[in-house]
């Protein structure tokens, strides 16, 4: 019985917090687009993890969320007017969720097109507020 | 102390699973490896969970085990000697893992080129294997 009440203990200290993880997530991503059309980087950075990767098509990975900033910073010079729509959201242990979704932005310059493509983000929780950790997309969806 | 315990328990009950986990990816790559390398593209869904969505760079995500070994079965008649290099697994809960790494292949045809790029993969612990639940990939590293 003490084993089963402990199995019990772990499940229901694991499950507990997923629960409004979806919701958390997109208010995060909100922020994320909210930052992004103001031009604040820091803002973006803040909301990934310290250790965070990003994956840009095209280039290297970014490690850390100053360089990812950066990276954010540079890319807003040829894109804007992001949106983000979470398609899922699954939670892997209390402290980690896996985001599936699709985005689309437009090209700055004279001939102005259309970008939509699809992600995959790994959430942290890092003290009260999900991280992004992982952040990975590609084109086409 | 009973509360200090339980903490101990689902920590030691959490973190014990992580042992392993990166040789025990890395033998699941060398699986996908020789299956595609093969041509066993029932072997290669296999690997993936039942629910898996694969990203596969300029077009829609790909959603089931079963569809994702066709389209690695399309994916074949273009591409060869694919190679994976696992660089990060880190241990989300005791029945998943995000793993970081970088592949490269070679197109075929007339006039072969290298291709390489990087990708992250979210597995999950299926009975006693684990197997790829997300996998998304995009050029350049």
């Amino acid at each position: 019985m003490r084993r089963l009440a402990l199995v019990i203990a772990c499940l229901v200290g694991m499950s507990a917090p997923a629960f409004g993880q979806k919701a958390e997530i997109e208010a995060a991503n909100a922020k994320w687009i909210e930052f992004f059309n103001k031009g604040d980087f820091a803002g973006i950075a803040s909301l990934y993890t310290a250790d965070a990767t990003a994956f840009p098509p095209g280039s290297a990975m970014v490690h850390g969320n100053t360089a990812i900033g950066e990276m954010w910073k540079s890319a807003a010079e040829k894109v804007g007017d992001p949106k983000l729509t979470t398609l899922d959201v699954k939670p892997l242990g209390p402290s980690a969720a896996r985001e599936i979704g699709t985005f689309s932005l437009k090209t700055k310059g004279p001939d102005p097109k259309d970008v939509t493509g699809k992600y995959v983000v790994v959430w942290e929780k890092d003290g009260n507020s999900w991280k992004l950790a992982t952040d990975i997309w590609n084109d086409g969806m």
